[in-house]
């Protein structure tokens, strides 16, 4: 799991810094999945190594332009570049109906199919690999966070040592995978527990944007290896971060804190500060594993140290 | 009057060109009216010398995405910057239904007013310094082509001439700037035309995209001192141009041709293009006083030479 992000600003794009959208990379499945999607996250994606041929979900926080205006122009140019799988699109009410207005007036026709899935509460998506869930956050318009959860794999079977002890293969080899003892036909005993590799805990990352502080927020962070949180404003314009609904750096790094995370990564940061380090120093001064976002910025999401 | 290209692809953005709009300053009124308004229009806009605070009027020529979907951020954003004048919009009927869902689902809300004029065959605007004219072109959808007409303007009184001659202010200086001939009370004789310059024939930009050939754009761009007209494909991809109703080369070059302009500007280029010399080449083998827009391409539109 990769996470690319795409635009980090709030509200505006500035020179250096476009609106909302990131990308995580699922590379064991060759797919993108799109968390917000501003005005020119295509032209960011463009210019980034992310393909959006391999976009296949996007989720949306909540609808404000910022966060949805790119949504259109992406999935008319993916039209165009021929893309055929089906996409699903996971965001609070109201974004079909955007959607729908948005293509039915400028005629765009996609040829592959769209599904707008309503958020709520709870689990949005699951599969054999993954599940993504939500809770809402609390901004001026209905928000959600999300947390993309991987799930723990088992230890992998190491074949060429069974092979290498002339093992036969079938039926044995999952039973050993099973870590069972099993005593074969020649009176040899083997433990499966010497074939099978340590279980990998599945990682998880959480993205919490647009929002003031919320316990939501640190529940759907609790122990990611990797927690997203905006922090629009410094320490010291908390008045503006609460008469818009709006994290301080303070208020992120609390969240990372309670939630116990292994990583912050503050973005979405307000134009007015043109330079960032205060807005660091002032968040790992309560939670020292925190960096900031900047476009293009890619995180390999580390697997827990614990 | 000058010329800014912030989009010249047609469909999708490339990384060097994005999707159409142009602007043209208005420097006598401190003025940008912007010609359709594709996304990351604003993020141009922030590239270029534009002042998007100065935008007081945009003109769609249609509702395909690749001319639209940067509207409602770009109005979003003036807002957040403190816009406070009037904004008109000239567009085909379902504009306005467009920009409103954008801004109601996303619960935009402009302090400033916003006003969408259907557009139509004839005078779309007019007043003391232009007239914008409008026409429909040949595409898949209601598209318009415009013409920005500046009036010719009278000749300059020199004032400091007749105030060097002792002419007393007042009502005899507005009938010299009549071109009348007035006798003073101390008997001398003084002839307007000796105190008026020679008058300004106003400049005329035709704007035409996306169309194939058609009379329409040869009418509204008569003698016009700049055409802009699309070319999205070369003369040997003609059935593509047929298929999709849009313009080859020889189509825009024809248009120029037909309508005697003084320049012709070709944007809305397919990507499929990588070097466009030929295209060029193809244009000015009909039209020679031909150029390539390029985005970020600025043209101070010039005076008639006849």
């Amino acid at each position: 799991m990769q996470i690319t992000f795409l635009g980090t600003s709030s509200g505006v794009p500035t020179k250096s810094r476009n609106v909302s959208s990131v990308a995580i990379k699922l590379p064991q499945r060759s797919e993108v999945w799109l968390f917000d999607c501003g005005e020119g996250t295509q032209h960011q994606i463009m210019r980034s190594d992310i393909k959006s041929s391999q976009i296949t979900k996007i989720f949306i926080t909540h609808l404000h332009g910022d966060h949805i205006f790119g949504l259109a122009g992406l999935l008319a140019s993916c039209g165009m570049a021929g893309a055929t799988q089906r996409m699903d699109i996971y965001a609070p009410s109201g974004l079909g109906e955007y959607l729908d207005a948005s293509l039915r007036y400028s005629e765009t026709k996609l040829a592959y199919p769209v599904k707008v899935h309503r958020a709520k509460t709870g689990v949005v998506f699951s599969d054999a690999d993954f599940t993504v869930t939500c809770a809402p956050l609390k901004h001026r318009v209905t928000a959600y966070g999300y947390r993309l959860t991987e799930h723990d794999r088992t230890g992998r079977f190491d074949v060429e040592k069974a092979k290498s002890l002339g093992i036969p293969e079938g039926k044995v080899y999952g039973l050993l995978k099973q870590g069972k003892t099993v005593t074969l036909e020649d009176g040899r005993t083997f433990n499966g527990a010497d074939f099978v590799g340590a279980p990998q805990k599945g990682r998880a990352i959480a993205y919490c944007t647009d929002t003031i502080y919320c316990d939501n927020a640190v529940e759907l962070a609790q122990k990611a290896n990797v927690l997203i949180h905006e922090a629009t404003f410094a320490h010291q314009d908390a008045d503006m971060a609460f008469a818009r609904l709006h994290s301080t750096t303070t208020m992120a790094a609390q969240v990372a804190l309670g939630a116990q995370v292994q990583q912050l990564v503050m973005t979405h940061f307000s134009p007015r500060y043109l330079n960032l380090d205060e807005l660091l120093a002032e968040a790992r001064a309560i939670f020292p594993n925190t960096i900031l976002a900047h476009d293009f910025l890619t995180i390999d999401v580390p697997y827990s140290t614990n």
